[in-house]
């Protein structure tokens, strides 16, 4: 089948042929509707200590039609079926002596698309069946590649541990920042207001409900104040990911407040302790979701209370996949690239 | 000036002549522009133990403007405001002794229109500075004077220690069985359905958002599954209060699930708690609201994100009021009723 | 082997002969050293709804050693070893579909001695191995088989949602009442009052730590404020299970506080929701525990942290076992009673 | 009346003589009986950004008797009463506009001893009526003189948000760390484990009850393992201050764990938000403590469930006190050094 494969840092991903993948019994496989880029794909793909081995697929966005069943699927899934899909696989056997644990916190889970098994920039996709979703009717298949980033937004406003009538601050409009943004209004804020650098990025966060955008270059704290009428917000989520990002939360937000740092540093960073200690901050960090946020975001967007078409600002085929995936190394007023494999 | 009297239970309020007020250090009156009936009000002028005495005058969902100032009010609001006020005055010295407690759970607090202060059935309304809350340029009196009952479901729904993507059951769909289901629906959960008796009240529970609604003299669990899909609801809000109700949501919730009971049964009640240990069920009663509360609901109405005309079937002035209020006794389609004094 | 096996309501226990158990691939077979008798074995030996099919063995709360191991146990544990056991199994591998479900929620667990597995009223007992739990080597057999009414409580204070310097009031001193205020004590309660019956139960909570009783046949709320200097408790915790109790737990706990009903009433009972509506009470029902409450329980027991020996006031070995058990259906002073098997 | 009085950075305290304070309306005066000397007496007078006004008096760990009463007061005390209080003073009459915010968040609070207020490094200090608690008759001066400290831990563990059955990891023995040991302890934790330098402090820890110690300077988790059983900790509590320790508490926690920070790092530090992400730690720092905290820690030394004597290593009268202050800018073996003014 075709794949985009990772030939090594530096090096534009090639369009190459690559066996199809094979159903373990209890798994799918899927036929790739759409799959997005992700932001952590261009950080794996770059030189470091986290670089993905050469040869791996990437792909953890995405959404599809089962094709292939394996022998333990028993009539749980049909071929056909419009499907997304957790990127992960969970051996249906817990390894002996965790038999009590949690299946979602095991060690033996497995991600999809970051190096150890195949992801959807390919034809066909592996994927575990417990971890598969049906797409509502009403949902489309660039939607159901849309909930993977979208969860993780919800699972960063869930720890925000919010309380109704919260001013919240979301750092950043890139995917996640709009994806916070829109789970905030949700989940009973008052006002949401997003921090970014360029008009195109706050006229997105418009588009998803924002209730003010500001500057990132001016003022954070007096364009708040401006358009909230609060000093202060109760809660920051940090969508940025650059060093010094966390202490700016931690400097913006309220006395007693909290701070979800979902964007992620990779290098070291600085902060002063002392001026969390002062305010009494708690500072929540995040990683990915539960697998019923799942749910959760797919019901939402069938429900039409989540509208996130727009988000998607570009569509290519395999063909122009690696130009459009380099092309997001430089800043762009670019938000979510799907590839449409067909 | 002209106000609605209780003539004691059995008897129709009638329209008198009351001294105006004249306002405390602390306090501001207000000309009232609208003022809802509460079914509370209702019950309070029937036979019984907790009838008001012969001569209050009731009201305490009310709007109004600023017409009169307290000598402490010190330039914090201005006549020709536009305001709403929580129903109670909080002396702003604290009692000895309680100086370190939270204003609003002191015992000095007094209510307003529950037969110690009078309330806004009338032309003018004494209100405390400190609760009172301006309304937003665009928030109409009418809006002002439904903020009271939103915050009952609004407190309801914050009491149900929601997790993104619940399933929410309401039973009942008056003013306060309506106000929970749109804040539910604005806190994260996946489906709100609401079970009612009549066509009209079912159509205003979807004019409010309600992702379904069911028949309530129906099978209601099988209703509910056929409607969302989940063979429970994760948390019952119970807002009919009569007897059998507590019972019911018990029943009606999932195992570890979590039922908030607003609605109100004043009869001694049956239920068997054996039902409630095997599913571990959580039983939140709650009434009222905190002041913070006020403020979520008038940015939600000022944002356009809680639309709530609708739910005022009724405008009446002095004149027809009394007759208004009788009327309200006996089953009808209504919803809110206002007295409008002008 | 030998066991007591359940002859029919009316009958007293007869010890007979029964085929020992073989263990499934992830079980244990344990040898019997110590099995208390829980008052739901009386209850569920009574004619009623709920009575257990003739040739039943009871017993769920034993200790023993490990004396046969199924295959698929695989060296985690070894024969000889000391150890107690969740009295439930749970089939190693999940039903299809639920591979995502939490193993301790799943529908294909089954209880042991309750009628399905047979108990440890006997000379072995078959166990799931990821229910078993070591006895650290300073825990005794008697107390390894109190682990399992201590859970109860310690799950009981947990569900209680208490804060630190929180006053418990705790109604009846059985030993799920008793379990229930070592607890409170531990997790952070300023004062632990019992209210019971009779003066030996009232000794037995103070050995165990209550910081005072009170004779429940008086005024409680009189003798609390008495004892804590506190007009009303935060907590109540019910551990009677007879009609009324719920309401009265309503009735002493403080405006905004919470009770957990641990107790099992089985009839029809009584209570007047506006007095839990005027004063916002939580009333959480519980069920049994947590399986990692059982590891807590036992690292309490072997720090030294919780003493227990004295709530054991009876040993039997099989022969007086029938009569010791009819004996506990009257009031007693007796606190556990435990079979000996040798 | 005498007073320890600061005379600059670099100069040690001198004994000196200074008025004795008059009580506002709503104050108490006290005889001062015992004051602790706090790490942050000594930081706050060294150079720095921080550095106090000279000629300010410190101390703001003390109990005392109650000499003189403020008009105001009303027979809430009487002369001759044994007291501790919080060091600070809220004006009864909250500032306008702010009449509904909790005393304890107002702007308006004064800290005694940090420079505002004179403190209890003198005969007599100025106290606030709401702010001072009596102790009860078994707990002596000295130990009321440990509840500020004291309750600095309860805080800590308080904001843990511990379950029970929570391995806690404390980093450093200090008065802080030794007060966060004895409450998590008392708060439900199976183990807590306390990382120190040296041999004295480790035995400290172990005297507060810690299940075991373990040297800072070795491999944390592996001893930490060893002594538990348990990988990693539940709970991380940072009661040092260094820089370096807020990444070292993150490295050591367990994946979704949490981290309480209570220890002051002045300065500018370090860390990989990287490592915090990838393990969705909660970072929760914290400042001082909540009024009822006071209460509780009273409580808990009355019932004589909380042995701190010991934590006093040193007693000076007001000669020897400026020499004993200096000494402790130097490491040694005390704990708590107690000026005792008679
Ligand atoms: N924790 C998790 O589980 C998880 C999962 C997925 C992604 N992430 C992380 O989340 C972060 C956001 O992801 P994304 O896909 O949304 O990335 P993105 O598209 O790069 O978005 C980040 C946005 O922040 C803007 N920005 C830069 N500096 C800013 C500042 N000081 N204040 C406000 N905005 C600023 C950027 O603007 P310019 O483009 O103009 O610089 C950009 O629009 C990344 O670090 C990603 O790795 C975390
Ligand atoms: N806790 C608080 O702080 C607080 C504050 C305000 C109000 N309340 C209480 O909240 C409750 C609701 O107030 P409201 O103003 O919304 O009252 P309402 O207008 O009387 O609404 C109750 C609705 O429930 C319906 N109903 C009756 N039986 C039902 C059943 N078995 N299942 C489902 N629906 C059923 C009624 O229909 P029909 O009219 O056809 O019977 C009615 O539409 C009252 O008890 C009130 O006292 C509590
Ligand atoms: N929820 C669960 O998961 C769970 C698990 C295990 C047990 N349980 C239940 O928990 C309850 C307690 O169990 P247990 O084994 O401790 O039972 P128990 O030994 O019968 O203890 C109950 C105690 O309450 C006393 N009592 C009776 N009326 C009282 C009153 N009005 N106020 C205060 N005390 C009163 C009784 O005294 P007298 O003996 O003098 O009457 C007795 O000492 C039972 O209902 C049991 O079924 C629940
Ligand atoms: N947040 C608040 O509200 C609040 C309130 C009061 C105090 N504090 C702060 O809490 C911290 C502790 O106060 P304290 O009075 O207990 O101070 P302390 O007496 O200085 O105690 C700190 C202890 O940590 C030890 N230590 C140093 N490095 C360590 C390491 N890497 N691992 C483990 N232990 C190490 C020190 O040992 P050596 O002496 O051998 O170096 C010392 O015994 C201070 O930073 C203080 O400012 C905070
Ligand atoms: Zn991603
Ligand atoms: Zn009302
Ligand atoms: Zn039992
Ligand atoms: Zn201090």
């Amino acid at each position: 089948m075709k794949a985009a494969i990772f030939e090594g840092a530096g090096k534009p991903l090639t369009i190459g042929d690559i066996p199809s993948p094979d159903p373990g019994p209890h798994e799918l496989i899927l036929k790739v509707k759409a799959c997005g880029i992700c932001g952590s794909d261009l950080h794996c793909t770059e030189h470091g200590p986290f670089t993905l081995p050469e040869g791996s697929v990437m792909g953890h966005e995405f959404s599809g039609e089962v094709v292939g069943l394996g022998t333990g699927v028993q009539g749980r899934f049909a071929e056909g079926e419009r499907v997304t899909a957790l990127p992960v696989i969970i051996p249906p056997i817990p390894p002996v002596g965790l038999e009590d644990a949690e299946p979602w916190m095991r060690p033996d889970m497995q991600p999809i698309g970051l190096g150890q098994i195949p992801g959807a920039y390919a034809e066909y996709v592996r994927v575990g069946v417990t971890q598969t979703r049906r797409l509502p009717e009403n949902v489309s298949f660039e939607q159901g590649a849309l909930v993977e980033p979208l969860t993780v937004g919800l699972h960063a406003v869930n720890r925000a541990e919010m309380r109704s009538g919260d001013n919240v601050l979301v750092l950043g409009a890139g995917p996640i920042g709009l994806a916070s943004t829109a789970f905030a209004l949700r989940m009973g804020a008052a006002n949401v207001v997003v921090s970014e650098m360029t008009d195109q990025r706050r006229a997105l966060a418009e588009s998803v409900g924002a209730t003010a955008t500001i500057d990132a270059r001016g003022n954070v704290l007096e364009q708040f104040a401006e358009k909230t009428g609060a000093l202060m917000p109760d809660v920051v989520i940090e969508a940025v990911g650059v060093p010094g990002m966390v202490q700016q939360a931690v400097d913006f937000v309220k006395p007693r407040g909290r701070v979800v740092v979902v964007g992620v540093c990779q290098q070291q960073d600085q902060m002063m302790p002392m001026v969390a200690i002062m305010k009494e901050v708690g500072l929540q960090f995040v990683l990915g979701y539960e697998p019923r946020d799942w749910d959760t975001v797919l019901s939402f967007i069938a429900s039409d209370r989540l509208r996130v078409d727009h988000l998607v600002t570009d569509r290519v085929g395999f063909d122009a996949f690696p130009g459009a995936f380099e092309a997001l190394r430089t800043p762009s007023t670019q938000c979510k690239v799907m590839l449409k494999p067909e």
